[in-house]
């Protein structure tokens, strides 16, 4: 039975493709997309999550704009990566959707505590504020989701800061709340996603696919893979979003340990660092997980396969 | 015309003490009461300001149950202060009022919403948790409050710490999110509050009105003036929480500054310090405003005038 | 008896003006001179000190250059109050006097290793570092001093920050060494020095001297009364640093009381801040003291005697 | 030509070892040995690097005692680990050399500033505390020493938290001096040391040398690694200290990397971590390195053949 998930972004280009690997899987029912500030602001990133469901030929799905801000910092945004718009490279079509009127963080929460407990799985890929503040102000929802299934952080690996991961480092306080809740959670981070990089056999695998939804992906992989070579020295740019999707549909495409993690939040050098502490097995009570290993090619394989079962979609 | 309100409290002797003010007073319209953790666990504080609805005769006023934990940090009570109950002391009726269905933070963003814009005024009294959550959840409400008359913090005085004040400690990054949104906010902190003192003729003119709201109070101030005697070393105890009320019923019972405000987030002896800027005048758009002397006769007619206006209640 | 202090100085207006007392006081004998990073580079403000030295005809007392920088933090001056020499105003002579050879942090361990015990007091105008380092490297001073008594600090005011204070501030892990540490230390800070304001009548005073070093002063006066006025709102300059020196010389011209303090070092807004704790009485093992009231007549009233005493000096 | 070099340590098994192996290396000539408050107080570690200093023959090397806590922090000793006397285990000899007069501090600044330029290696092997305070006291010594070899933090291990390493962790800001000098330094953290284990067939190498200091090794090795295998889950103990001589001895030894290291000061989680920056080349004024693969075999041969040069020393 596919797992049912509510996929929190900000798209984002890798955002974008855990959209389509998401509706695409045969594993995954999206019952829900929510979006958050982060790789741009949120209209920018409610109007790419809109412009993709119609690329992707999502219909029936709510979609809902969450947090404009981070809880407790400024806001910033990741420009330098995604560019202007949050979606920079393809042409985007006019949305077709219409944005849910309800607020992420209200649709989160209704979702949530009108399913089934123990079925919905939270499948954020940007800055956690929706999913900490649902946590807050419907603490049920803590041990009614599945788990949470996040990309974020990185247990060696930084790139907002030497020790940081943008979507933790941009709302710390949001991440602090979402890690230490009671609910299962994963981190899928940079150790991880630096491994999914779309390498030149990749991009011509998808490539020729050769369907509507397919070009767009390859035109993504080449803004994002541009602005990976140019700002942070990448031959290859890594895919991070779609490694959270990923482990929801297979579990074996990596490897999961348990490891009490926690995020800093006074540290002048470490502010938003994920710290896992390896130095002893965790305890039975941690809740706490992240990915280490990936398996490329399945890794890949599931993207393609999305995309094929995607098809071309009219626009 | 009448002043409304809401009222964010964890009743909390002082807190029972201002909602008595608030319902009593002509110049005040109590429009809803939320509740937040604090002096006690969020059951506590709610079923205590239920008791106290009943002992004011308080109907028709929506009592709205909030957070049970502050945003980030673990919860902490004072009931060292205010007992096992949070409300030790008198003999508490079963309470008739239901408490709303809705969360506190959604019915603060309802109301706020659905009346005019620069209608209502929010008058915390405990930790900022709801506040920030629903300012956080619905911003539009941040254009859309008269102004925040809030009870919590020092820019001299401490009480949880050297540095800092019981309500804004507990959840120093909810205060910072209040603090520093775009409304107009005034603290009334304890360099005010300290001035509010329950002294021995204050508590006999209380006592001679002879009501049961009367005599409850007077029963309040006689637990709070021991635990404050015991445990601070005051002489008498100060009121707090009433006089956050009592600058909205009458601007002239304190004097109020304006002064850039902010709260400490990391500091390790002064965490959940609220930090005034006195070194210059303050700039022209700044927000933020504490008071700083008070018309102690003044402040106790107030209480007094208010609690013979509700004169003796049916229990 | 004289009382024997070492003077740990930055050059600077004030500076000088303590050097000037305590040269010309009955009540203390100047055993040695040390300079610190601060209000200037070391190597400006040991030249001020020397030059200052030159007008109040001091002779046979060492002066040692100490400390270029902060413990850990990166170097500060306050050229906005001091100018670019760390003495500007008035035209300075070449010294006479030559420096010590030796480093301060090596004098000042010298001297009070050398003198008996409890003979000497520690009186720092300036950033604490070298006090910091010399007790750090041979602890026993720490029970050999006298007292320190130091200009830094403030439990309510602030300057270089809306909560801390210049020579805390720029090293303010030197400065929690230093209020740390077993000995008896006494904080003349900015609550009790900006009631030391040179006032039109007090300058007057000091002008009719008629002496060489008094009209030095009259010219300091001039131009820190008017940085002070144009950067930070003064209408008279508080004369910091002699203040300390006043308490050494005459106990009764300030009030002092013994209060727990300590120094933040983690905070955002309150970084250096010195955080005094007057929620109950100082526990008996307390060391430390704070300067409240200041008697104003009687302290300028020992600046000009300390003049007179110099009388005028052959450049 | 042999290397000059202060070992500056706090015995401690690992200490003991280094002391052992700079000793017996042509590599290398200790000019001098400065203890250091650490693994046990500052007594205890200069009491056992003296009885080092008989069962290994050392002589016409001073010995100097140095701080007896942190800079900024209070102590801490590492009991679990090397025991009540710091050195549990073996039967210490009395000690034969005496202690020399100066502070440890003073030993390092007169030693490198006779020394010619550019000859001196400072090998830290405890908390940086010595080090720090000599190069805030005379700065020249960062200009004059030929480079700094230390064993200490780690890029991605921590022991004595998740994020943070005992040497750095009790006196993080005398780390935070040492790295943000301008000398050049290198890291030897525990991502290095934890390969320098003390395998069976290593014990049973040097139990082969059948020499007293050999002996003397092994008994550490027995000690040292049941504390790792009780309190930490170690199957081996990993001998740190000796690593950094080892590198001054042979530096194809392991592999070393330029690249930004800092310590971090202000952390809840992170206190004391020794943050690299691993997302771009080092900049070309890059003066921090970090150890990174050690030449397990080539390593434990560099100990073998010391102890074999020392040979049979008479107590």
């Amino acid at each position: 039975m596919a797992t049912k998930i509510i996929l929190d972004c900000d798209p984002g280009h890798d955002d974008a493709i855990a959209l389509l690997l998401a509706h695409g899987s045969e594993e995954i029912e999206l019952v829900a997309v929510t979006t958050v500030h982060g790789n741009q602001t949120i209209e920018k990133v409610t109007r790419n999550a809109l412009a993709v469901a119609r690329i992707a030929g999502i219909t029936g799905v709510p979609f809902a704009a969450g947090s404009h801000r981070p809880l407790v910092r400024a806001a910033e945004v990741a420009e330098s990566i995604h560019g202007e718009s949050g979606l920079d490279g393809p042409v985007l079509p006019e949305p077709t959707l219409r944005v849910d009127e309800r607020h992420a963080v209200d649709l989160i929460i209704d979702t949530v505590m009108a399913a089934e407990p123990g079925t919905i799985t939270l499948v954020p890929t940007g800055a956690l504020t929706n999913i900490a503040l649902a946590v807050r102000t419907e603490p049920r929802i803590a041990g009614r989701v599945k788990e949470v299934v996040l990309m974020g952080g990185g247990y060696h690996v930084g790139n907002w800061s030497a020790a940081s991961e943008f979507n933790i480092a941009i709302d710390p306080e949001a991440a602090h709340i979402v890690f230490n809740e009671s609910w299962k959670l994963t981190m899928v981070g940079l150790d991880l996603t630096h491994q999914a990089l779309a390498t030149p056999d990749v991009v011509a695998r998808i490539a020729a696919i050769g369907t509507g939804p397919a070009r767009f992906v390859v035109e993504l992989l080449e803004f994002f893979g541009q602005t990976y070579r140019e700002t942070q020295g990448f031959e290859f740019p890594p895919v991070h979003d779609p490694c959270a999707v990923a482990l929801v549909i297979d579990p074996s495409v990596m490897t999961v340990v348990k490891v009490p993690l926690d995020v800093e939040l006074t540290g002048t050098l470490t502010l938003g660092m994920t710290v896992a502490d390896f130095r002893a097995p965790a305890p039975a009570d941690c809740t706490t997980h992240t990915a280490t290993d990936l398996d490329h090619d399945r890794f890949w394989a599931l993207i393609v396969d999305a995309l094929e079962r995607i098809g071309d979609v009219e626009l």
